[in-house]
């Protein structure tokens, strides 16, 4: 995919890698004999590569790095980007995290750990009793290489399971305070040669047996939770050296409390949604990073997006049609459903053959997609089902909650049409604090419109329209005295520069009617519905003109 | 680009063509060796292309049918498509237009020609006099074979140009009437082996030197007629056999009249903003066509996008960084730009070295993009202003002439926010007609937002609300009695079912501010805008504020 950005942009590109990699298959400008085969472990190969090159990138950290110091050193390759430190600092997970704490970065209490004895004592220091993670510092992928570790009696198997440990000549080890997250977020940050910096949306994960499952864009959670993630996304990558776009893995916990996890130093697969979904892909923005273009626009060009690995089940026909061709051929159903086969050699168990993207005018709608094509393999879990439920859209807020029986019509209606909505008691008299809180942040947050319901002197319409650019909907609530046009007044004549929206006294179906053919100008399957709304209110009255015309005044 | 969409599916795709093509170098399941070099009018290439594929497809229309024709009557391949016939119907344009006149659709009158004498007669025939267009049947393309012939004296001249016509055993020729359009549309038609048809949104191609320039889409014209010129093509397509995609080139009159230009039998140049624009790119539809695979969703994932042809202006360095690369260069800063070199080997005159496409949240704003690359090399003339010029979001209606006065403030801050409005008069009782169908077509023209203002009995923005699904913002105007509360009762006060969005009585301003954060759901920029404005309003109170305290009450 990092190739397929560069012939676009007529960039030459060598690769190296073993005989069968895609990449080099779809090398616009050079033929296969151009390519060197091989392992990018080799320094003889990497050498090769360099003195053909002008610069040197990578997409998987696994490098042989003092080979990379070489080809600088003896000035075989202008540039290596990110730089080896940085890509040596990032295979070794124990360092990583040690220079994540060294720059502030929230990251998950740990401890270089080379024998039982060791584990059983850093999980006292840690204070919270186990589980705790058993990980490999070097090597770690998908799962391998990490134990969890429920009792003091699986120590000894977990050091086993990890290659022995260093008593055994094993690998290194260290061992990871448990986080009990409720998601895990992953946002992709680019940063050019010059320095500039640009992130990517927030997204959800969702893994299964280790492997990215599915890709949430945008996570479905509190927008000022994703820019909270983007912020420490930024500042990590920017602790280290050298160009390049990174991938960085957090854990969100209950709190809102983010955690960084691990980074990549290179596209990853929590941004294949990027390429559809976005305005520049991180594969392009990788390489306007490390050649020091300007960096391309991140932002989504989309409302909604999920991206499906297609992990292979195993290494036979069945497996083939089951976990990869089966699903593709459900997605070339589903609208908006884009399919990346990656045209590896051999299907096996747990190998990504390829991913779906799909991109939407809605998340309700990216989601009924994904659960489409991932029925067709029954891999819905419960982590699946909440990264797919929508985040609020509309808010509906009211002064006290003896103004519920008025909004419940409101609420109803939204349920009815698909539309995900919050409802709340936010008083400008009695919480003005609150409501001057839940109106600033109500754009960051996510929604796109407000439905505010306030009686009497209903101020609360106004005022939140005066702290949001957000469209507010006003619903007038009629009191024991006038009837609701003191309410009607109130929220009407706002001064100008501040609108609100005003519907009828006390009629918050209207509300939501319109709060609906707002979102509409977004999501034209809002407006179909309102247009089906209309033909059954309009088939109604045709009906009752038939009882009344067949049974007459009278009778009726 | 049709390579790399067969890529991403897996589908194995060899090529016929010249050794510099940049299709095989992209082919991902092939060495170079593989793809057949030569020309894709040798019939015996054809053959040997044919022997080693399961299905042929083309890519340009000017192939050797016969040869086409011959692989399918020796069972070389099993399925061509488009058919042979198709093929060579298309290539001989005179051919075409009699295809299409047997099948009503609309094209300008033709009249095949062998000499002076009969394209003298064609004249008189078509009973409008000179200019008329001049046309060689066959390998016309970009401009080459067609002449203008402005007047008798230019006959003779125009037959030479074109190579001699069949008196001097040239060419055949044909003339074509005189099509005073007003903008050159086009629409991209998928069809598959089953018979399933989906066409993408109409665009508008501005032509310069009889090459396409530039493509905005969707076309900045009345949504309706862009529906029209959908089924124009998709008739157009369906008269034709076989599967794949097709070009559909047509003329908009001034009476909004579509004539049909020419179609093209493959993925077009005024598809490519389909790669990033919509939600499955010509490419990849053209692939699912002729492989009977379910076709993807041809709609626009963006609000607008315009494309740019990067066209060779010589073969120096020098042409090749005015015409390409300078280009290129300025849309790296322009937010969402993609930009596509092909590779070709050398820069030349006119020829397409690539193309950039602006993805945006609004025509506006793509708009603005497009003004930045193009001023690089003032490319920009009256047909470009005209295509880039944004239909309207917003429609404002006013019940009388009478209440302009109020609705002025409601405009004079649309164009301050730079949102594309009109503003027309709709009376709910002396035109009831006209309501109707201004309310019924208003989402289909392309409006997002209706500002209706009505004073009294005020029964406008209802009506309307009632007849769209669009939001409906009320302006109640105030008359010399009972002061607007009789047109704020009228607007607000509407039943459950079908909500207005009632302001202040005579408050236009909030109408225009309110259309604002309603598009702002789909247009960040203007929430932005929104915000700003509440700073400035801010900042002025606050200069008061100052002003009351230097110079005391008394003297304020």
């Amino acid at each position: 995919m990092l190739v397929e950005a560069a012939n676009r942009l007529n960039i030459k590109t060598l690769v190296l890698d073993s005989a069968a990699n895609p990449a080099s298959q779809v090398s616009g400008h050079h033929t296969k004999d151009d390519h060197i085969i091989g392992s990018f472990q080799d320094p003889v190969l990497i050498a090769e590569l360099a003195k053909k090159c002008n610069v040197l990138t990578v997409e998987i950290e696994h490098v042989d790095t003092k080979g990379l110091d070489a080809a600088l050193e003896q000035n075989l390759v202008d540039q290596i980007h990110p730089t080896p430190q940085t890509i040596r600092t990032i295979q070794d997970k124990y360092a990583q995290k040690l220079h994540l704490i060294k720059h502030n970065i929230p990251v998950a209490d740990s401890k270089d750990v080379s024998s039982a004895a060791d584990i059983d004592r850093a999980v006292s220091e840690f204070g919270v009793g186990y589980p705790v993670m058993l990980k490999s510092k070097t090597l770690a992928y998908d799962g391998r290489g990490n134990r969890v570790i429920k009792s003091a009696s699986e120590i000894a198997q977990a050091i086993t399971d990890l290659g022995g440990g260093p008593e055994n000549k094993g690998p290194e080890l260290y061992v990871e305070k448990w986080i009990p997250f409720s998601r895990e977020l992953a946002v992709m940050v680019a940063r050019s040669v010059s320095g500039n910096v640009v992130s990517y949306p927030c997204v959800e994960t969702v893994q299964k047996d280790n492997v990215c499952h599915i890709v949430v864009a945008p996570a479905q959670i509190d927008g000022l939770v994703r820019e909270k993630a983007r912020r420490v996304a930024e500042n990590a990558v920017t602790s280290f050296d050298g160009a390049g776009i990174f991938g960085v893995e957090m854990f969100l916990l209950l709190d809102d409390t983010i955690i960084l996890n691990e980074i990549a130093p290179r596209p990853h697969n929590s941004g294949h949604y990027t390429i559809e979904a976005c305005h520049t892909s991180q594969y392009e923005n990788h390489l306007r990073a490390i050649l020091d273009m300007p960096l391309g626009n991140p932002e989504m060009k989309v409302a909604a997006s999920v991206m499906i690995n297609l992990l292979g089940s195993g290494s036979t026909l069945e497996d083939m049609e089951s976990s990869v061709l089966g699903p593709s051929r459900a997605a070339f159903s589903v609208p908006g459903a884009s399919i990346h086969l990656y045209g590896k050699e051999s299907c096996r168990k747990g190998r990504k053959m390829g991913h779906i993207t799909l991109t939407a005018n809605s998340m309700p709608e990216a989601a009924a997609g994904t659960r489409t094509i991932l029925e067709y393999n029954g891999l819905i879990d419960t982590a699946t089902v909440s990264a797919l439920t929508p985040a609020p859209v509309v808010g509906i807020i009211m002064g006290s909650d003896s103004d519920l029986p008025t909004l419940k019509a409101a609420a109803n209606i939204l349920q009815e049409f698909g539309v995900p909505f919050e409802l709340t008691i936010v008083s400008a008299h009695r919480t003005p604090k609150r409501m001057v809180q839940y109106a600033e942040t109500a754009a960051a947050r996510g929604l796109k419109v407000i439905i505010a319901a306030a009686g009497g002197a209903a101020h609360l319409p106004g005022m939140v329209a005066a702290l949001t650019a957000l469209p507010v909907i006003g619903v007038p609530v009629a009191l024991k005295q006038l009837d609701g046009v003191d309410s009607l007044y109130s929220i009407c004549q706002m001064p100008r520069g501040v609108p609100v929206a005003t519907v009828a006294i006390n009629n918050s179906t209207n509300a939501a009617l319109l709060a609906i053919r707002i979102l509409g100008s977004t999501v034209p399957q809002y407006l179909e519905k309102i247009e089906i709304y209309a033909k059954n209110s309009e088939a109604e009255v045709l009906g009752k003109v038939k009882t009344l015309e067949s049974i007459g005044w009278k009778d009726y």
